[in-house]
């Protein structure tokens, strides 16, 4: 009964048979095993984008702020929304890895601190840079894929937030931590999902989906790849035995392996928000991907917690009035079954 | 034949079997899964340190550079030798995480650049910071155990250089990538060959002696940790699936695996020596540990390369007069055998 | 006709008188010189200080930068208002100065941006390192007073934000750009308005009020000083010739040469203010220190800044609706005379 | 008797008048005076560089480490003899402001620390970037004028440095805080020692020449204009009351006072050297600009000292045998009198 993070479960036996079929023989270090260009090719063949610079680090933390890093200058500001993990959940390593740019919040529709919309985007980043040299710059813009409220971009929203960002000659970012979530639930291509809307740059995230700690930072323009290398191995990111990395991400895209986990990974958020709603849990938002936030009485959470499960608070601590609803985390990943969902249902 | 490094073969079975075994279940992200606490209590015992800070990250350059990030302020020098890792070969990395600290050249003995001797130490410090704020302040010392040279400093030679350091206040930090490789050679403890002898923080490296990435960063003194833990987390350098380097250095620590492949590097290279020295090729330095430098004429090199021998040039190209003598940098790692040595001596 | 800041009028004679003075024979330089031993003399002395570590620099985002930096980690956040100098007008000097800080912005009482309540202090500290590692831990909060909006905090309400600093442990920063307008209007002692009520650290602000481009930079406790004096070395804020900073600043604390001005600039800006209140212009706030915000229609200030009238427009262009209003910021500094302001209002 | 530096004197009274004469009415602050524009104006026309971009700070320590900032990347290296200011007297301002770029020293002729050769300059940049990703990757060189230790780059020596940096593509910086002193000494015009042998940014100063602070900063391309107003700016570095910089350097550049005051020094220097060669003082380099460095017994320094001459002893301490000889650095400015060097000499 293990909801607190998609971090925390194991990995597909895929993955690690792939290591240990990687594990013979002598192999160049730092990306010049032949895996890594087995995934270069494989990832500009799904991406579409046979020019796209392909990198892999082991964090999403280190893939974001890199990638932002080299689309950024330290005098500029990068627009986010509140709960952009880049802004709460990165411990200044953006501002770390640009040298000090900052992070401008863009609030969503309706006072929600999630989805950015386009008109409260470029209301934002119209009034940056209006003091000339005083403010900082207009930078990057990054979206969450899927957010962490758990919501997903369609394709039109980002299209929309590409046009903003095109308009002011900015570059957008895409924090695909969850990348693979959002693409089974909207059922589009990962170039419809990225380049095809305006998306420059994007971390494409293996790590809540099944693997041990990779990620890809895939530039749809090449020119930026040798300023990432040299980020990359400045950051202490560059593995020298590179191909136990490689070898997880081409586990990863064979087969279908990362679609398929993160359809089971939704498909068990969906179960288990089909659950909650019986039950009565208020929701924050649908369930679209793997993640939704329901509130519970203290007196409800209490229970489940003592009786196993495993998830996060998210609005006020266990301690209080026992009637009161506070509401939780839930997040699935690949691993969950029916039967636990099922066992943590009925705790219910 | 594969001498480039010792990063590019394969790691032992042991390894694989150590992910295999932690691959079960949900476990805690971010350090604190229930192999980081085996692997602490480990550590603390082999280093008889009870107190000690340990933690894991994945590079190299990410455990010196976070562990002198601590342990300096970005107006200060680190003292280091001209062939230091974290002078050579991180990309700035260092001064990057520091947040602009300099690094100041400290030579060897008789004009060498390999290991720092007390009295060059002594002055070299003595000089910095005699101008006042002008100047960078006085930062930590830095020594490279096994050095880039394939040198080893003695027992002595360290708490020699300890005293000069703790003469000025100043920490001591000890890059050990290939820590093991000196231990086994100087046949002693961890104990004696870091605090006892004077060392502060110590970066414990996994990497080059059979792990997929994984290297430990210790500080004798246990108030360095909760700043080495944000500026892990704010690097990047913090695994969500934290257990997969847990396991790693968990079953690296187990039955004397570490000792055993340093041992088995350390012979390889000493095998290897001896072949060289008897075809008559003049060495830089004598083996110490798992890595020489030998000069060898180009046209000795060109017929290595061409039959498959694979190590780095040191002092020039592999173009020019074929009779000329061109140093060769040749690392041996646990995985060679001695088949594959004699198989390259017998080209010589 | 000239309210865009009040860093654009001449200084006074006195500071010119005392630049001359300066000007004779040989003098040690930076900060080793006669002068600055009885500025910082004549500050202890002014603030009831008599440990306090006092040091210049030319420039308010120099001071504040600075002071923040020796007061917070790289991994910390600085709380702060949304319309903070320091915030909105630095271009990301904090952030530089800090080596990657963040800026955490505090909410005004309902809604409004500007003065922040010990409330939304609170809770914004509280919120803040509330998921360990992940999240920046806290840092320093700053307040500016006079504010960016032309409001002061009355002495409750310094005390009531350092009290919520002091509960969370944190260090109290105040940028004082406009230090003594907000003293001579509150009728209180230099130590009331800050260490007596809970102020760490105040950028005691010169430039505004008619200094060439010196402000004093105070912490009360002296430990702060040897880290101040090398990072303002290291950010290139040290004088060699320091005596022409000290020289002005002596002039300043001189026959109360920084009160007189400052009560000049206040009077001037209620002399506008009384004006533009007959005018039935609607402000933002009443005026308590040298600087307002009124609304005007836009045809009005077209026909003003024709008249050869100097602001800045604050919520909106120029272009437009020539009835609709739009809110301009006034400020007055010393060398204004009744003269020009009725010139001004005259044009009304 | 001051010999100590060339920035303890006083500023001519032309500076003073300046100041004065700026100090009327309002003016647009930040850079915007008028008196900027004939700055500008004037300083085109002395480099005969049309186009070139041309800002003020007030410190030398500024201008060097933001105009090298523009110039650099992070991960670069900045290529400077042993000696040079950005390295020895700027407490890690360059490593700083570049965001964590390296110095790499290039040694001068027969191992001296002073000027850089071409070749030595060649052979240190192909030693960097050797390592692709791993090492530092090269960056700008910079060359100081006068040099640290009283010499002065010829004309041809400067072609052939710019050279070699063009072979590399990379930029050249000229750390010009004695420009004048090394212009009038050669003879040559400011085109003629900058753009014309191959320079790309000089930071012209003015401080140790004759003004209380104030430095130019002249990008031959103006492409950089932008990057420096903005970095400038986040250094804190921008003065509101930008007036009073103009006003000094206008005063500077008015009737040859520039070239005035740095003869006057040079000459102070010749007379001082010709007076202590008579005295059979043995120079370290012979007196070129302002600056020379001349040995001189022990027991000779003390009596010195205690008839108040003010200079550094440089290669040791006043402490020890007192017939031993110590080098002392005596830098002359163009306030000196021959009555005050004769008094000097006299007491030898």
């Amino acid at each position: 009964m293990f909801f607190a993070s998609d971090n925390s479960g194991p990995v597909p036996k895929q993955v690690l048979q792939a290591l240990t079929q990687a594990n013979t023989g002598y192999a160049m270090g730092y990306g010049a095993d032949d895996e890594m260009a087995e995934v270069t090719a494989r990832i500009r063949e799904i991406f579409e984008a046979p020019e796209a610079a392909v990198h892999l680090v082991a964090t999403g933390t280190a893939a974001n702020s890199l990638a932002l890093a080299t689309l950024c200058q330290p005098f500029e500001t990068i627009f986010c929304t509140p709960v952009a993990h880049i802004h709460e959940d990165e411990c200044n390593a953006p501002e770390f890895y640009t040298g000090g740019a900052k992070l401008t919040l863009v609030p969503g529709a309706a006072g929600s601190d999630d989805k950015m919309t386009p008109a409260a985007l470029h209301a934002t980043i119209a009034r940056e840079e209006s003091r000339g040299v005083h403010g900082p710059q207009r930078g990057p813009v990054s979206i969450t894929q899927v957010t962490g409220r758990g919501t997903i971009y369609a394709l039109d929203e980002i299209k929309a937030i590409a046009q903003v960002t095109r308009d002011f000659g900015l570059p957008l970012h895409m924090d695909g931590a969850r990348f693979t979530n959002a693409l089974v639930a909207l059922g589009c291509t990962p170039a419809e999902m990225t380049w095809k809307a305006g998306v420059d740059a994007v971390c494409f995230g293996g790590t809540k989906n099944g693997l041990m700690g990779v990620e890809a930072v895939i530039f749809f323009d090449p020119k930026h790849a040798w300023e990432f290398e040299v980020r990359r191995k400045r950051g202490g990111h560059l593995f020298s035995k590179h191909r136990y990395l490689s070898a997880q991400m081409l586990a990863y895209l064979t087969d279908d392996l990362w679609r398929d986990n993160a359809r089971k990974a939704n498909a068990n958020c969906a179960y288990l928000a089909a659950g909650l709603e019986q039950k009565g849990a208020p929701f924050l938002h649908e369930a679209q991907a793997n993640m939704i936030f329901a509130a519970l009485p203290r007196a409800t959470h209490q229970r489940l917690f003592e009786a196993g499960a495993i998830y996060h608070l998210w609005d006020g601590p266990l301690e209080g009035d026992p009637e009161q609803e506070v509401t939780a985390r839930f997040v699935c990943d690949w691993a969950l079954s029916k039967d636990l969902i099922d066992q943590f249902l009925d705790l219910l």
